[in-house]
């Protein structure tokens, strides 16, 4: 067969590929030259920041249908951090490289493996693993990057155009006149969202963020509230009759009072649980307690006030639910957006494999506007040199606060 | 104003209308001929079928935006069952004319009102009362029939076909080559459900109805199950990865069987909840115990599963939440499959007014393929002639058994 057919790929076989290129930890040659290694962040168990670290590790070879990829940059997403603390359906067994997204250029190609040659600038949804010098991938999961695209918006661009693009248009339906009303509208799911909607003639979009964010993503959105204030109020004083779309990535008492914006027809949109994440380590009465908690929906009254509710997963549907087949289409559609001009990512910051503790920090602390990157070629700011994460110890079983003074001493590059 | 905004018709509005409408009964009248009296169904207080007669009454005018229609032909749906029994949100209060729409020839037109001229053949969405010689309705409840359109066909139309296009096309987002699970397949909506999927290439469909049905619609429909049977087996075995859309308006178990069938991204419409109709009068412990006993759902499940739920009435989008305004695109979209010949409504049997109680046993029988018109100008079959409903009496207490042996003696006129 000349390519791995995606739908073929079932969840014990991704869950092999993560195996596969999580090799052996060779603690011993930290320092060393070894062609056959890689720098990687590696998280030793679920917990607090201070599980990661960089470490090297034996590099990934292509297996059929796979290609090899030289890492530029990664993206870090919210769910990285559920990842860390465990707050996942059946995390894999730490340790292990995270990761789910980057970009780079193909090194090498698997046997009887076609699509690809050597050199192509390409970008990849990675099933862990994403976070290290290289990653191999089946080439269903991996894209060419258009000539104008930097390693740095492609590694922001796979997951969250490709999740935001299916919520919209798949999920929901976005038509001409709509109106979205999304939650983190500063994070780079949110900021996907409003360039997208800026594609469909006359849609309005709410937009809910942290005051501190409200100067940098005004532009990007209609109207924009407060996620601290009453914004079910405020939005109502807008839009009295309603919102058509309303995009969720936090749960718990959002969903009750999304459902409530919702118009006739309309459809709400859960599309992750970041309220689960409280900063602590993993504790499963959390995280029990969120699930609970969770407002459950009684079909007859959806029916009787026309509504519709949805779930949302991209990294489910696409690594455990056969649904890589419908990315080609997706991105093809995403690209020619971007190679038009109409949309383009917006980078928060530039971190490097060493900075990754800080990055996460920032991401917890909803400090962004747009997409983290772990930049594999950057070095750590100089801050770093007394505070190497390559000495710090896996399996620490004492949890750091996640704000603890000595991360906050290094400021991020914001591009 | 001209015409009557239907984005401005509030709830309270509709129910002055129906109110208006639903003039004063005359009881000793009802073999007169008084040009102000028109032939009306009457349901005197929920209950059983004997709750229902014909009498006289008095014939409403139009309104500031409205018409008067003289009827020729009423629709009769699955919820007239629900508004017999009282099983529905808020219902109105008794002696009331049920029937939600209508054909017929426009007899006059009230002040300032645009858009139809009398003599014109149209087809009403009404809020109650359409189970009479004479109808008013707004202007944005009446649309225009095509030329070769019956009134049977055209009383057959507006609900099931706006309702089995908006689920399929605004709130599921049917696609080329997707499936679609329908349950009560040989239904009015369930055949316009069969209808709409063939105009999409590459649908297929799978319908559930009665085995004394699967002759007769079998060749509307892609896959056959009984739905006596076990058919989440069944479908299963022909399609593993699931069904990308199912139509429900069963509820009750059949809600987590629908949504343990669906594909990643799959929609599960419920539009209606004819388990809670159990034969009975009205009980509202039986109501409580199936609302209660369906199963809720759990919004970071649907996230885990890539799951859609949705809920779809008709009747309170367009008369309680403002919806007509969507109404005259779907109908426009509708009659232009009607006119190429993609679409015509399957007929099951007309019935004289004073055969209500027979056609909606023939309904709670489940014993239609397709839809049961009331026919205005149709004489009661001979067998009527010993057992008028005209001299029935409204408001008794006792009640009688939904299929006793009476009304099964008369036989409707099947197509």
């Amino acid at each position: 067969m000349a390519t791995t057919d995606a739908a073929d790929i079932t969840e014990e076989e991704t869950e092999h590929i993560r195996e596969r290129n999580c090799v052996v930890e060779n603690e011993n040659v930290v320092s060393s030259i070894d062609p056959k290694e890689m720098r990687a962040v590696i998280l030793a168990g679920f917990g607090g920041i201070n599980k990661l670290r960089v470490t090297k590790k034996t590099m990934p070879e292509p297996q059929q249908g796979e290609v090899k990829i030289r890492v530029k940059a990664c993206g870090l997403n919210f769910v990285d951090l559920m990842v860390r603390q465990g707050n996942i359906d059946n995390p894999p067994k730490p340790p292990l490289i995270p990761g789910f997204e980057c970009s780079g250029i193909v090194e090498s190609i698997g046997e009887s493996t076609q699509g690809f040659e050597i050199g192509d600038r390409v970008m990849a949804f990675v099933y862990y693993n994403a976070w290290a010098e290289v990653v191999c991938a089946p080439v269903d999961y991996v894209h060419k990057m258009p000539d104008k695209m930097t390693f740095q918006e492609a590694a922001a661009f796979s997951l969250n155009y490709v999740a935001a693009y299916m919520m919209l248009f798949e999920v929901a339906n976005l038509r001409e006149g709509m109106s979205v009303l999304v939650h983190s509208a500063g994070g780079s799911v949110g900021q996907a969202v409003a360039q997208l909607c800026s594609t469909v003639p006359n849609v309005t979009v709410f937009g809910i963020a942290s005051c501190s964010k409200h100067v940098a993503i005004r532009d990007s959105v209609t109207h924009i509230f407060d996620r601290n204030g009453d914004y079910v109020q405020e939005v109502k004083k807008i839009s009295p009759e309603g919102i058509d779309i309303v995009l969720d990535c936090l749960s718990g008492e959002n969903t009750g009072k999304g459902l409530g914006l919702l118009k006739p027809l309309g459809a709400y949109v859960l599309y992750g649980a970041s309220n689960m994440v409280t900063g602590e380590t993993k504790s499963f009465f959390t995280v029990a307690k969120s699930w609970w908690q969770v407002e459950k929906v009684n079909p007859i009254k959806l029916y009787e006030e026309n509504k519709v509710i949805a779930g949302f997963s991209l990294l489910n549907l696409i690594f455990k639910q056969g649904g890589c087949v419908r990315l080609k289409t997706v991105m093809d559609n995403l690209l020619f957006l971007y190679i038009q001009g109409k949309i383009k990512p917006v980078i928060d910051s530039l971190w490097a494999l060493e900075e990754v503790k800080e990055a996460m920090q920032r991401i917890h602390d909803r400090g962004n506007v747009g997409k983290l990157i772990l930049d594999v070629e950057k070095s750590p700011t100089p801050l770093m040199a007394s505070d190497s994460t390559e000495t710090s110890e896996a399996g620490e079983e004492e949890e750091d606060p996640e704000g603890d003074i000595d991360n906050k001493e290094r400021m991020p590059f914001i591009q």
